[in-house]
């Protein structure tokens, strides 16, 4: 018998020390922390994902690398010199008169306390009764009550973030994504609206276009409009973003005919998405990421809403679907991410506090490839300095040492549930109070946001007047009749095509229960008028 | 007798409106606050200092245009489309189902208490003795207990930042500085990394050159860097930046030689400089501000360090100078900012509570000119999206709730006399320990840094090796003695410029005062083995 050859002996070897561990959840934690030891991290200490994650990575292929994508400005961003100087300090004995970082002696905080929700018990009701006081000590690290403090948390930070909060992200993105590739990083955001600014800066120049849905999130073309960089909308049904439609963009793109490059950068809302409420099924989202690869876009994936994906709807009188009863349940009835699927390091995800804990915590977390995350926290270095040390204490006394990622899971639940709560009034209302042959819409299963199309071509005017007029003039008579909802025309990727649809965006996020009921009947009431039919009674 | 001529009634007609109030003083915010009625300011409210600034500026000029000076991206940059909508919530009895905003309800946090010192009693013992709980809770606004809240702060404000803290900070902004033109304001920053990010992407463009001194915050060169933007460094003395080097620079500039338009910013720190120490005089300032108008630069005034100068150096055996007994004098022992002689609305002030409150807060704020500051703020709008409530909340609560204007004066006051404690321990220090042959030095009058001068032509190797060679040397000799202090090198404004000067920065504001006698102790032995001299005994 022949020996074997050198690619077979290889490959035998290969698969041999190939260990393809479980996936990460939450019981597999604090495994995981106990054999790590201890986190001990002071003043500006450095971290990054790869002193949380698991060690079963290794089977995974590694991130493309994006050199030929990245600006100028990113390519050339230097590391911070003064960092130079860091590596000494952990020279044994030594006196540091480095860096100008202030004593934590001259912070007038001396203790910090929050009372949040006992974990099963969330509501606003149960939060005053038996809600709990989570506290932070100004030197708790050094008197041994905790692992982070006032003293680290409001000194200067890293770019990164503090690690006590950066491992808790790390360990979460890990059990809900658990990115395909190996070399997967989370640094921290000042919020996705900041990450989308740094991450366009990272990737475009002037002159360039990037993909998006047609309608989008109106502050995404806000803040590439001014860099240069223009957004070609690609189009959508009731799952969003069209693959198809995205891959007929690209493969007929005329260089010369729209005076830019082709673009390489998608940026896609793919759950609940912003305004249209459409989210990405699986299938969607494997063909886009397919058509991404066809043509080597890099893709930035915004995620706000995620977790507001909500029960199916099924109805006004059909009994609701009962709630995810296990933890397993309920992360296995989220669509998977991009970034679940991104086998190449296509992808940076932006994740975001604010829409199931507080947007006033201006914090968040990319997760992106080694190579993208190392740009995004040198830049980061010398602009945002990462979020507020003293919001990251607050996130972290609630989301790490309270409530840990099992309570957090049951928090989103909840979270899931109260939204289905509020999808469903709304959807109730519309179907109480919308002229059906005018207004139609899908039933948003994510986010905020419930998408109403509007058949301006029954309007009496529509021959005479323009698309933009009607809305107007319906978004008029809505406000006489004393109900805001939002223009579809505010939320053109590219406003200089010309549309022939007409939307309008209602949020049922904010306002209470009965004030939904009543905004949608007023707005019935203006479509009714504007449309010079008799008013329902 | 003949009539007055047209321009002498004018004159007097002008003369007898003018009517110059006394300049405001904390003791006159009661009085404008309870004339202004209670500040009512929900979630995400826009608000401007328009709201709190006197009647008193009607006099002063109008600040410059800047037109002719900003990118493309500041000059192009739209209004937030959505925001257009906000004009109708002042409807009565609109209900909105308009903005993407979460409900308070789903904010798991139901109160927060922050132990801070009493005025007066600041020290970290004193703090724990008889510090008070200053307290937030979620709905304080509409149950009438406070003008800020959990429900307000955590959720999504303005670029801005909230109304109830940007009154604070308009009021101290008056009282410190009263900017001698009409149209000033205040907006928040993330921080003054960020605000300088911020400035020059609003004033630059790739290949242009600002002016700094030539030792400068290596941040600000890392932070232009990337931009394509240089940093040509203008000669200094012990009062920093000289103001005829710069009118050299500007007056003998050659586009075609720099290939780059001439300089039209200048970024400077005048008050304990970041790394030399140097503190600008009320005549530099003078003279630089002459030399500013001379040329029409945009001046940032990057003021970390404002409210560390310190108490005048006497030296070792003579009694030290006692400490500003009233806020007047506190504020009139204070140089007077760049800020506080701009007639022309050409300064673009940066403050930060990083190094007197704290600098995990993320919370600062610029003072600029209407024009500048409706640029900056509507970059902050897609962008950063304003400092992180939660800092803001604690802010405000420490701040204007329970130490006001009055007992932050006094704070500053604390600091100022323990900043000067530590700058005499590191005098003394180098006094004791270190070669005066070798090395010499001016007391600092502000900041944290101390910046040591050596005379490298007393090196044996001076005529063999290059300066950066020598500083390498002493600087590795220190590090060997077991004391880290930073190269002079590390803070070139301009690194293609040869120097023969060498330099190191220590620091006193963070090490123990024991520590930092025995670092200047090492390093005095690091010098004298580099030089090769006789150790002390």
């Amino acid at each position: 018998m022949a020996p074997p050859s050198a690619v077979e002996v290889e490959a035998t070897s290969d698969t041999s020390a190939i260990v393809v561990p479980d996936p990460l959840t939450i019981n597999g934690v604090p495994g995981r922390r106990a054999k790590s030891g201890r986190l001990i991290a002071g003043t500006a200490a450095p971290a990054n994902s790869d002193m949380f994650k698991g060690h079963g990575h290794g089977h995974k292929p590694m991130a493309h690398r994006w050199d030929h994508y990245l600006s100028h400005e990113a390519a050339s961003r230097k590391g911070n010199s003064l960092k130079g100087a860091a590596k000494y300090l952990k020279t044994p004995g030594l006196i540091s008169l480095g860096g100008g970082l202030p004593s934590s002696e001259y912070f007038p905080f001396e203790e910090l306390h929050i009372k949040v929700p006992s974990v099963g018990q969330f509501s606003e009701a149960e939060t005053k009764d038996s809600g709990v006081l989570v506290s932070a000590g100004k030197y708790d690290l050094i008197e041994g009550n905790s692992i982070y403090d006032i003293s680290v948390a409001f000194n200067y930070g890293q770019g990164t973030g503090a690690a006590q909060l950066l491992r808790w992200i790390t360990e979460h993105t890990e059990i809900v994504h658990n990115p395909p590739y190996q070399d997967w990083f989370c640094t921290m955001t000042i919020g996705s609206t900041s990450a989308l600014d740094m991450a366009l800066r990272m990737f475009t120049q002037r002159g360039d276009f990037i993909l998006s849905e047609e309608y989008t999130f109106a502050t995404a073309v806000e803040t590439a409009a001014p860099m240069g960089v223009r957004v070609v909308g690609v189009k959508m049904d009731e799952q969003g973003l069209l693959a198809d439609s995205m891959d007929e963009i690209l493969s007929t793109w005329d260089e010369r005919a729209r005076g830019a490059r082709k673009p390489f950068v998608l940026y896609t809302v793919p759950t609940g998405q912003n305004p249209t409420g459409a989210t990405q099924g699986l299938q969607r989202r494997k063909d886009i990421y397919r058509i991404a690869q066809k043509h080597d876009l890099y893709i930035l994936e915004d995620e706000p809403y995620y977790f507001l994906q909500m029960q199916p709807y099924t109805g006004q009188n059909a009994p609701p679907v009962p709630p995810p009863t296990s933890h397993a349940a309920f992360l296995s009835a989220l669509v998977p991410s991009l970034l679940s699927m991104d086998t190449d390091g296509r992808v940076m995800r932006m994740d975001s506090f604010s829409k199931v804990v507080s947007p006033g915590s201006r914090c968040g977390w990319i997760t992106a490839s080694a190579q993208v995350v190392e740009r995004y926290m040198k830049h980061a270095d010398v602009s945002t300095q990462g979020p507020s040390g003293m919001s990251q204490l607050i996130l972290f006394k609630l989301l790490d040492e309270h409530w840990d990622h099992a309570g957090y899971l049951d928090w989103l639940i909840h979270i899931r549930l109260a939204y289905t709560r509020r999808r469903d009034v709304i959807l109730a209302a519309c179907e109480a109070h919308l002229p059906r042959d005018i207004v139609s819409w899908k039933p948003p299963m994510a986010g905020m946001f419930h998408w109403l199309r509007i058949d301006w071509r029954k309007h009496p005017l529509a021959r005479d007047r323009t698309v933009t007029d009607l809305e107007e003039d319906i978004f008029m008579a809505s406000i006489r009749h004393g109900a805001l909802v939002m223009r579809g025309s505010w939320f053109y990727a590219d406003n200089t095509v010309k549309h022939d649809t007409m939307f309008f965006r209602a949020t049922y996020a904010a306002a209470p229960e009965d004030k939904i009921q009543e905004a949608i009947r007023r707005f019935g009431d203006a479509i009714r008028e504007s449309f010079g039919l008799e008013q329902a009674r």
